[in-house]
């Protein structure tokens, strides 16, 4: 069981329709009076608890907390559904997938995912979901983008990759030592591997790829947060598909 | 006085070659050697202190420490001085300033400094400076690029934009539900204005903008972190002077 504790993400998880509850209330206030109504609206078991319980279950708790089975966390599938369910949709040209290549941390991970929603990357594969203990930091993180956007887990990433090629995929590392993403054309079938922000993707990945992609640097530091330059890369490839 | 506590900040802070020093060292390592031999080239004084008296100098460091006089910190400037540096260098016609309206949140600031360094923006202006409490946070969130990117701190935003008006720029607030940004030519001189997360940009800088740009979302979350933005405005602008 983990408990989300950010009203943002609360209130995705349970316009979600996915299973969750009961809402655990300790402090009244505008925000919990708005999300209880939602929580009831949509039937979920509104319990009221002692701060200091509240407290002892989800220590970052800002008066109210929903408890979420975790397996149930985001919209979980496998690669292999994912692309059954692509070969059954023709009408879909362009399809952005994004592989994580061991980033681990909560905080990049759920900004991600937030980017992910944003730009309507379609599958988000990683070699395992967040545990347990950073799924609420990566809820929050995203601001609900979480419970929105398709991923899949898999031990074998370079297995998942040569799917992926065999599907008519394109597939593209980030790396700042790449070409500049916008001389590339990132319409169709796209995936996207990105690394972690210090040892970058690993050898195995990086020699699987058709392409490496980088964003140009004027600056003298030359490397971005890894969640920022995810969310530039995902803007290129939906600005050169929208215009 | 500050402490510098992030490698990568020390590094960069050093071999800016504005004053800093002494580097305090309390444990050897790889990491702490390759800044004290960078430190001596750089004639900086390096004291050896113990753990027990830099965790209390510096409680988050990891075995070293820089001193660093606050008022150094960053490439400060004025907004008169940085005009007045253009009109007589008549060969650069693209010109880049950031507008911070009330981004404090440190992480987010020193994120967006790091994005400034990498898109080669030419000035941050912002209400104040970040406070000496926060200045490790941001200088450790950029990177590093604290230390490059030439800021201007002002009381009065709006009369600010006026100047820039008067110098020839046209300025742009950022507002995700403004026009697609890439549908703009934000060549020449431009300024962007970026607000804070939760309020956006304050009524009475956006009424002095001449548009409010966007990034289209096809998500349903439908808000970028800030940073994030501010990271994908900046690398349209690029894009498009590059290009």
């Amino acid at each position: 069981m983990i408990y989300l504790t950010g009203f943002h993400a609360i209130e995705e998880r349970i316009k979600s329709g996915k299973p969750c509850g009961p809402l655990l209330v300790a402090k009244p206030g505008p925000r919990a009076r708005t999300l209880t109504v939602l929580a009831s609206e949509n039937k979920i078991r509104i319990d009221r608890v002692g701060t200091i319980e509240l407290d002892h279950i989800a220590p970052d708790h800002r008066g109210l907390a929903l408890e979420v089975d975790e397996s149930g966390l985001g919209v979980e599938t496998s690669l292999e559904e994912f692309l059954e369910s692509l070969g059954k949709n023709s009408d879909k040209k362009d399809v952005l997938v994004v592989i994580l290549d061991e980033i681990t941390d909560p905080h990049n991970y759920g900004a991600i995912l937030r980017s992910c929603d944003q730009f309507g990357v379609d599958l988000v594969i990683s070699r395992r979901l967040r545990t347990a203990k950073h799924a609420d930091v990566v809820t929050k993180t995203s601001a609900g983008a979480s419970s929105w956007v398709c991923q899949a887990e898999t031990a074998n990433l370079p297995r998942a990759v040569e799917k992926l090629k065999e599907a008519g995929f394109w597939i593209y590392g980030a790396d700042m030592k790449g070409e500049d993403v916008y001389s590339r054309d990132l319409r169709g079938k796209t995936a996207i591997i990105l690394g972690s922000e210090g040892t970058g993707i690993s050898r195995l990945l990086l020699e699987s790829c058709d392409a490496v992609i980088g964003i140009p640097s004027l600056g003298r530091i030359s490397s971005l947060n890894v969640s920022v330059a995810a969310g530039i890369l995902f803007y290129e490839v939906m600005r050169q598909r929208k215009s």
